[in-house]
């Protein structure tokens, strides 16, 4: 399955500001996306749909647009715009979009998300995100707004479609803000963990909050 | 297999009084327990593990001491205390304890808990915390202080027993804060969400941030 993976690459990752810099909260934000590349299941095929060039271990496309206009024109269906040379298969193929802060992403929660065989999944973020989707029928599109599970369930159930829904406490942490580091230092392994270690960050407990402090 | 739930029922949730006050949080807890005791599937036998008397649709034990000793006395190995009623079967039998607060709990999602034959059986909560666990093995006592799910990740390592790991959104999602009571709204269909539409909550979204409010 072609893998849409999209990375703020300009100002990433700008509401953890209270915990990191701007130069940490950039390298943060790429070892988040090492990671995420890293959990895809061999098989699949992934590009990094970026707003500005990166470096990673995948091919990148970059779209300067909004999320949910750049993301459309990749589902099947979509128009691919002119000078995209990304190797996304027919407009027939299945696609999936997968965050690039799901730091806490495993093989298994993507095989969970990959295997249900309905015309879309959806693997529901906390606070109304859909963190990550996987598209089978061209008549989906993506509105990233707002509550954009509530929407995408919307647009799925008003074209008719057969959704399942992926229960991943792994794939519903996306790393956005100071308190969610806590979850990659008590259960993630990978890059974006190390890079919170060397930088200081530790687990600790004030007044019974459970926190990563420096 | 026998499933302990214990229930705060003498100063319920009181991390939500920014949200509701002091009887309405009451009657929310309350909810939400009756959404737990209705996700379990029908198979298990429960026992509320109450601070003090509460009605509801399962047997109630009452035990006024702090959760880590109360339900340690009712693990498999535990010494059951003086005058407990409850019927849970001999010390070698397995225990579940599911907190009173997964109001997101599907009987899907607590199937996928009492699947794995593991010694214990974690489901993490966001923040460090241990939301659920199965504990087949007399050797494996709980702590609930601080980051839960790394102490008794260590408990089970030092004793040797083989663990597994349920990686559920729904079982995840503790009600602890407003900023959770949103999820309900988005995920769940049973009382507690039906309580906090009838009292006027809805979905909101300010400055791309979405949130229960009324």
């Amino acid at each position: 399955m072609h893998v849409v993976v999209p990375f703020g690459a300009a100002r990433p990752k700008t509401r953890l500001s209270p915990a990191l810099d701007a130069d940490e909260r950039r390298e943060f934000a790429h070892a988040m996306l090492r990671d995420v590349l890293a959990a895809l299941p061999d098989r699949h095929d992934p590009t990094v749909l970026a707003t500005a060039p990166v470096e990673c271990d995948a091919p990148v496309v970059v779209d300067e647009r909004p999320l949910t206009e750049a993301v459309n024109d990749r589902l099947p269906g979509g128009d691919r715009p002119a000078g995209d040379e990304s190797d996304a298969g027919s407009e027939d193929d299945p696609v999936a979009v997968v965050m690039a802060d799901l730091a806490l992403a495993t093989t298994d929660a993507l095989e969970r998300l990959f295997a249900p065989d309905a015309d879309v999944v959806f693997a529901p973020g906390r606070g109304g995100g859909t963190n990550a989707l996987v598209v089978r029928h061209p008549s989906f599109h993506v509105d990233y707004h707002g509550a954009s599970i509530r929407d995408h369930r919307a647009i799925a159930a008003d074209a008719e479609l057969e959704t399942a829904t992926v229960d991943s406490f792994r794939l519903a942490t996306d790393v956005d803000e100071p308190d969610d580091l806590v979850e990659l230092l008590l259960h993630a392994e990978g890059h974006a963990t190390d890079w919170l270690r060397e930088t200081g960050f530790a687990v600790t407990t004030t007044d019974g909050r459970v926190e990563a402090r420096r």
